[in-house]
Order: structure tokens, then C-alpha cells, then sequence
């Protein structure tokens, strides 16, 4: 295993100081490992929470700030953080007006979201949950009942965020976010596998002339191993599923093409170009696009694809500004 | 081989028809192989232009934009563009206020941007040039007299382009972006090697317990092996050299800890936070912060540390606003 850490047991707290050192404008309880925006909670404004495993990272930390999550919960490596982890970061950024949860959807994650989610209301404090569920190559997986949660992930924090940075009701940020994971499906594809710190060996075995297709996030096994092929093939492969699982006929989308890690942007260039000639090819019109490595699987190389059926909501929120330290535009 | 990727003679072709794609502020030209900001030339503003191999991603075409560079001219991987090109995008530029080449120091990349500087010259545009050459680990390499051009080149654009968007003049931009790099040192590890995608194997072989410190950009040799270490050990090893070559007692600085395209953002936050604590020890303030992969060598783990000393000019043009695909802030 060769990675850029000190020992295994001590990344996640490690890259949390890490965090810590390098951005002023967020804030990490070292203690109960979430990182949350220096002024949440935001009076009046719903505050938005996610987290999960460690191992995807810029998600969620990166996307902590203005226009986006107030806080994310850091588990280990690849495991849901537990739920005083949540029921603090909740509080930590309840203003009054309740706090949406954005919760991949891998069975330990529901669970402790759930969990802190009812320890909240308890307390007093409107919780309100939304689990994403856009990977469309597998139903159930390794870690999860249903679809898993991947990169779609990152959309329904944007979008939702917004929404939220507007002033909306809590009821209505939770029904965006729900449109956006409704609208939304992924599928990805691994060309190795990842090294789990703590395991010091590759999570599977995939021969050098193969690769895996619908690999999850985790390196959990996707639909088949095939061999390895043309950047135009893989995005055949890619798009079919995503394709015959949402009606894209004469639709706007945004088309989201991601790096799991150990691939570098050139590469993901040449992907996004092959999904474009493909969607064009379809009939679906691309208005607005994001490439790069936002939703990884610690160092494995390959690529998902992600697309969202747009609308003019939907646009707009997208569009409206975010300041985190891993995607920021507007003022 | 296991990369995103068609022919691998199409990788920069394909590379470039995603960026077009992907994004509408940009402007690509696919026989000539530069990247423009759609809106250059700025009237009254000085040009700026950078470029070099392909990749390095998302620099240099990443940068193109609003406060940072005005075009980017992509060679072949990890060759010079030739003076056609550089001479085709310094005209594209030029708004009559002049060019400025920014060029990292290899031998290719010299002669050519030197070449074609004459060129436009002879056809009346005033242009000027800027070496970076921050990589204190070796004095000449493979492809290099003297220091080569790393990863402070991101720096030299952004600050340059910061006062290029004030309306400058070409000599007082071309100061600004040689105090950058000579306040500027930059050190880099290779965990693995990259794979250059005509080669279709590992420009060199690293065994799993060693890496290569001092690292170049293009694979090149660096200044030694060593075993591999806990992260603490590596920052101390990759700071040490720059340290000793830069003046920083009681300074401020702008840290960036970089990834060369196969490490993830989890492991870059490690070195960050070793990064911060050797400084805090060593008495340099952190001002300024950049976590993320921005100067890559294809597929390559590792990273490099650059450290930039602060003067209160040099910060105002940091945080000026900046809007590229690869970094922005501001309005």
C-alpha cells in the first residue's frame, strides 16, 4: 500500500486537521469528527447535514459553506458515522427553522441518520431526511437495500442547499432534494480498485486487461467484469442503464462526470466528450455540465456518470451561488 | 495500460473536444490547439498566455478565464507546443496591450515560446516572458538547465492575472509574475509512477516500498529513492530543501500542497496538516491555502509542497477575483 498518510488508523483524524489547518471559514469538532460552516447555525435558514463513510472526500467536507451543507459527519474509512456524531452536527447547526439530512443510501448510514434523527426531535429540533438512491447499476448491494447513494449526492446538496441559502421552509428543501435524487441516476466504473488503509491491500483482484462495470462507491461489485475498452465504449456503457432508467426524451440535463480518485482530469476530459457525442446523439440537450473528482472511492481509478433531468427550478438553484472549498462560483 | 482513453494518439485531441464541450465560457481552437477565454481579447488588457504538455490537468487550460490566463496552448503529452500554435494564440490575445508568456522551464517549452515571441513581435506585438523554475530538487534535468517549472506556475498565472484584470501595464504584470516565482519553491514525491499513454507502460519502476523524492512533473528522475514514509516524515523531507532555499523567518506564505493526479483529495489533507505543523514550528505563518490536484503528472501519485512568501501586494492579488474551471473565487 503505498499512500500518503501516517498510520492507517489515523487518516480520517488526519485529514480532519488537515481540513482544519487549511480553511478559516470552516470549523471541525475534532471530538465528534464533523466539520461545520465557522457561522452556522445561519438564523432563520434550514440547515443542511450529510456525512457517511471517509474515503469520498472532497465529499462531504469539501462542500460545507455558503449556498451548500452547513455540516458534514465524518465516519471512518468506508463506515456510517454513528449517531451522537449526527445528533451534534445537528444541533451545532439548528437555527430553529430544522435541519434536513442527506443520507447516501447504505443501510448503516440510514440507520444512524435515523437514529440521531429521532434523538433530535426528542430534543426538540425538526428533522426531516432524504436518502439518495441514484446508482442504477445494481437493486441491492453488499451495504445497501436498493439503489446505493453516489454522485448524485452532490447535486442534491447544491441544489438543496440553495433552496435553503433562499429562506424555504423546511418541508420544501426536503422535496427539492427529493426531486433532485428522483431526477437524478449514476453508474460507474472502476478500471482498478481501491486500497482501504486499514485492509493495506486492494479491496478485489481486477486483471490488467479488465474492468468493472456499476462498481459502487466502496468497492462493492458492480454488474459485470468485462474487458477493458475504448473511453467510447465505457460511456456507451455508462449512459445505456442511465438512459433506460429516466425519460430524457427532448429533456435539458446537467451531465456530471466524475473521477473516483486515481484518475486524473485529462482522462476525464476524454470521458465527458465521449458522453456528450452520445447524449447528442440522443436527443438530450446538455445545459450545464461539472467534471472532476468530487465523489471518490479513496484512490480507485475510473469514473462515474451522473445526469439530472433539469427544469427551470432546478437550473436556477443550480446556478445560484455556493462557496465551498471544493466547488464555488457566483459571488 | 488502464486509462479513460481512445487511441492513445487522440488522448490530447479528445482531451480538448471535452473541454469545448463541457464548457461554454471557453473556446477551443482543435487545429491549432490553444484554449481561450471566449470573451479575449480584454480590451486594454494585457494577454496572458501559458501552456506547455499535455498532461499536466486541469492546468493550464483549466486556468483560462476571468483573472487568470487568456489562453493555454496544449503540446502533445508531456511535449512542447510548437511555435505555430504559441504565435496563432498570442495574436488571438492581444488586445494591443501586449502578451505575457508564462513558461515553465523545460528546454522545449523555452525555445519554442521564445520562437514564436520573436515572431509576434515581428508582426508588432509587444510580449514578454516569465521562466518559472520553482523545483528545488534538482539544479539541471533530463529536460531542464537549470531549476524546473513546477507547480508555483498555478501561482505566477493566478497573481499575473489578478494584475492584468487592473489594467496593468505589460512590464508591471511581467515584474509581478517574476517576484512570484522567485519567491517560490516547490519540492515534489512520486509514490508511483505516471504512464505516459503512447509509451503504455510506467515511465519507470518504483517498488512498493520505495519512493522517489524530489520528483519532476514528467517522471523525471528526482534527487533520490527512499523508503517509504508516515506522512510527517515526507512533509519534513519535501520542506526541508524548500526551507533552506527561501527566507521565511517571521514570513507569511501561501502553502499548496498539490496532488499529481493519482492521489486523492483524503491523503492531500494529511500532508497539508503535516505541512501546517512543521511551519508552525519553524515559525512561518500560513496566510494563504491550496489543497488539491491543479499541477498534475498524468496518473502519478504523489504530490509537491510549494511555498510562496507573502507580501501584502502579492496577497491582494491572490484573493483578487478569479473565474476558471479549475479555481475561482470572488464575484
Amino acid at each position: 500500500m503505498k499512500k500518503l498518510i501516517n498510520h492507517p488508523s489515523d487518516v480520517v483524524r488526519d485529514a480532519l486537521a488537515g481540513i482544519d489547518a487549511a480553511y478559516p471559514d470552516l470549523t471541525v469538532d475534532h471530538e465528534l469528527r464533523f466539520v461545520r460552516r465557522a457561522d452556522a447555525p445561519v438564523a432563520g435558514k434550514v440547515g443542511l447535514l450529510s456525512g457517511g463513510g471517509s474515503g469520498h472526500e472532497p465529499l462531504h467536507a469539501g462542500l460545507v459553506g455558503h449556498g451548500m451543507l452547513d455540516a458534514a459527519c465524518a465516519g471512518e474509512v468506508f463506515t456510517s458515522p454513528v449517531p451522537d456524531q449526527i445528533l451534534a452536527a445537528t444541533r451545532a447547526i439548528d437555527s430553529g427553522a430544522g435541519v434536513l439530512h442527506i443520507v447516501k443510501n447504505y443501510t448503516g448510514d440510514v440507520l444512524n441518520f435515523e437514529m440521531a434523527a429521532e434523538l433530535a426531535a426528542e430534543s426538540g429540533i425538526e428533522v426531516a431526511s432524504v436518502i439518495v438512491d441514484d446508482d442504477v447499476a445494481v437493486q441491492d448491494s453488499l451495504y445497501t437495500a436498493g439503489r446505493r447513494g453516489v454522485a448524485a449526492t452532490l447535486l442534491v446538496e447544491k441544489i438543496a442547499g440553495a433552496a435553503a441559502e433562499q429562506g424555504r421552509k423546511l418541508a420544501d428543501v426536503a422535496a427539492i432534494a427529493q426531486r433532485v435524487d428522483d431526477l437524478s441516476r449514476s453508474m460507474g466504473v472502476a478500471l482498478t480498485s481501491c486500497t482501504v488503509p486499514a485492509a493495506g491491500r486492494p479491496t478485489f483482484d481486477l486483471p490488467e486487461t479488465e474492468m468493472e462495470l456499476g462498481i459502487g462507491i466502496h468497492g462493492e461489485p458492480g454488474r459485470r467484469r468485462v474487458p477493458l475498452a475504448p473511453a467510447a465504449e465505457i460511456a456507451e456503457q455508462l449512459l445505456e442503464p442511465v438512459l433506460a432508467d429516466l425519460d430524457l426524451a427532448g429533456a435539458d440535463v446537467l451531465a456530471f462526470v466524475n473521477g473516483l480518485g486515481g484518475t486524473p482530469n485529462i482522462e476525464l476530459y476524454v470521458m465527458y466528450n465521449e458522453v456528450a457525442a452520445i447524449l447528442a446523439k440522443a436527443g438530450v440537450r446538455i445545459a450545464r455540465s461539472l467534471v472532476g473528482s468530487y465523489v471518490t472511492s479513496l484512490d480507485m481509478a475510473g469514473c462515474s456518470v451522473t445526469l439530472l433531468r433539469l427544469d427551470d427550478e432546478l437550473t436556477a438553484l443550480w446556478d445560484a451561488p455556493v462557496q465551498t472549498t471544493a466547488l464555488r462560483w457566483g459571488r
